[in-house]
């Protein structure tokens, strides 16, 4: 195997897949990146895969032997990313019943030799038959950016460490929460761009839970793309895959029944109020300095009268602090507590101006929206407070 | 006691201060930090103690009422460095008899009550009587910037966590050693700058060793201020102290002889080389890669011929490493090995475009020193290599 390709390309590429590459590795092989040179294509594939999640790229290079090799992915990644920017020469000779390979790689300043291992030890990428189901980037971005933040982090909650995607009636929802918290997005049905609504609404009716792990490599993918682009998703009863040209994300599904979260959300409400979110968020983030050193609990105190908000944390023994702000309101004053991360974390995933509260009784859940056309919905619960 | 300042100006004083808060405090006042309002000069003073290093400094306030008052200090750096620009308003009262004292701090979104200490928990910082010996700024960044990297870190190496300040034959003379190499640094005598070296030479012969960390606070302090400004240096037989107008840094001073490093560095050499400074840095930490997967040795082969340096790595099972670069050499070839750590931090310290290397044999010290005016020599011993 021989090829010349950029050292930016070459970069760029083992940053994005080495995210699948374990820290770990349980066999050997799984720490390193699988190497593919195309001579006909011109280009070079580079594929991790920690047997849950894989991640597969590709670049265009000057293929003068076509061949396969596996290089440990970290030690790479961290020459290559150090290498001043120019050309690269990566090359092997596979020798027959030799599992082990010397690469050579070769900059204008000099050379690394690196032990690798066959091709032939490297775990195929599952893959999955089946028509694809059409994803928007746009929405794909919308979905994950306002959902994945609630998923659970903690690996014993199984179902609840994905995001829920359900396509049905012409809109496609994106749901995750770990118990405390729910974030429910949809788009498609209402969306303002007529391409994003056309492609999702020619979609059949499927659901399936994807680890959130996977989904945040797939943002990090999207992220520079162009939101006119579509994804392809892939899934069969163990296995789900992303495909966007040449790159391609695969992962474990997750097993079992995703709670049914739209009953949990309340339809009705007797108290409304809203806020400038990122007057309320720094204000959060302030008093969390001191709620940091107790319980992690701000109260909220909403005055009808004066429409006004006030947020008070009490950390006994250290201090205390209070800091208000305008805000409009309907229904009767009423105080009501939070745990300061959910907020924290709702408030700085929702990219509109405004946010819209809306509340029953301080020991029922309570709903956050956001202002303009995103259709999304941020359900916490409150904690009870002794007065 | 009661003030009114610009956030700015308390955040960027109690950023100062707040490294000499032990993050473990033997006594809870420790944890604190000192604030005094003088009504009369305008300014509050903020002082953070661990016993061991004390640093002062003010800022100007409109002083209400005078007072004094001690606060936990992270937790109010935490605050202030979140409230968004503006005024900010501190108060207390204090009570007779009472330790325990409540301070409100207001600004424009809202109030923070802290639970404080009297200020007469904490204890006072060390004052040093006698004459002072003026140092110029310029001096003190060129001495500290080039030798604080050599100092230990090894806490029980004493001495040699400190940096050794000698004035004598009109020159001061900076060194730090950790046993493995060696940095000294000479200024004054050779400066360029003619007020520097007058300063300088006033001064009466001295010697201190002073802990490197408490030297890094000054040199963080200095970075701020002009060139031109003098530094007050005062030390008795157990501490010192630095002042710069309002700003003061005390520190108990290191016992114990320091070594005659003088008589270490060789005063002939059989051979040299020079080479750019920054192309042998980038590719020390290209090869460090590697040779942080084994024992950090980096071999330099000099070839008289060629005029050519070449460094190379061998990490046994993981790969090798060779990177080469135009030097130019004088004497005959040799091989060469270091510890890469000690040549890092050197090239990075040392501010010149070219280094010159100077050896005699591949067992015996060699010295870099930069090309320019910086009368600075750095001093390593080689690592013995087998073939």
């Amino acid at each position: 195997m021989k090829f010349i390709c950029n050292q930016s390309d070459l970069n760029s590429n083992l940053s994005l897949v080495s995210r699948a590459v374990p820290s770990r590795p349980t066999h050997p092989v799984l720490g390193n990146v699988l190497l593919v040179a195309d001579e006909k294509k011109g280009r070079v594939s580079l594929t991790a895969f920690d047997l849950s999640l894989g991640i597969r790229t590709s670049f265009a290079a000057q293929v003068i032997e076509e061949g396969t090799i596996t290089i440990p992915a970290k030690l790479l990644n961290d020459i290559v990313s150090k290498i001043t920017e120019g050309e690269i020469t990566l090359s092997c000779e596979l020798e027959e019943g030799n599992d082990s390979i010397i690469a050579d790689l070769t900059s204008d300043s000099g050379v690394f030799q690196f032990r690798g291992m066959s091709a032939g030890e490297f775990p195929e990428l599952p893959v999955v038959e089946g028509e694809a189901i059409m994803l928007p980037v746009s929405a794909l971005l919308e979905g994950l950016g306002c959902s994945l933040f609630a998923a659970s982090a903690d690996e014993t909650k199984q179902v609840l460490t994905g995001v829920h995607l359900t396509q049905s009636q012409n809109a496609l929802e994106f749901a995750a929460t770990d118990g405390h918290r729910l974030a429910v997005v949809q788009t498609g049905d209402l969306s303002q761009d007529d391409e994003e609504k056309a492609t999702v609404q020619e979609n059949k009716d499927f659901q399936v839970t994807i680890p959130a792990r996977a989904l945040r490599e797939l943002e990090r993918i999207l992220a520079s793309r162009q939101e006119t682009d579509q994804v392809s998703l892939y899934f069969d009863e163990s296995q789900v895959v992303f495909e966007l040209g040449d790159q391609r994300i695969t992962s474990r599904k997750l097993d079992g029944t995703y709670p049914d979260y739209n009953q949990l959300i309340p339809r009705q409400f007797s108290r409304m109020m809203t806020v400038e979110r990122k007057r309320l968020l720094s204000s959060i983030d302030l008093v969390a300095v001191l709620a940091d050193q107790k319980n992690n609990i701000v109260k909220f105190s909403l005055d009808e009268k004066t429409n006004q908000l006030s947020l008070s944390v009490e950390a006994k023994d250290v201090g205390s602090a209070k800091q208000s702000m305008p805000v409009q309101i309907k229904g009767v004053s009423i105080d009501i507590a939070f745990n300061i991360k959910y907020l924290l974390d709702g408030l700085k995933a929702i990219p509109s101006t405004e946010i819209t509260m809306q509340i029953n009784e301080n020991n029922q859940p309570v709903i956050f929206t956001p202002s303009g056309d995103l259709k999304m919905t941020y359900l916490v619960m409150p904690v009870q407070i002794r007065d």
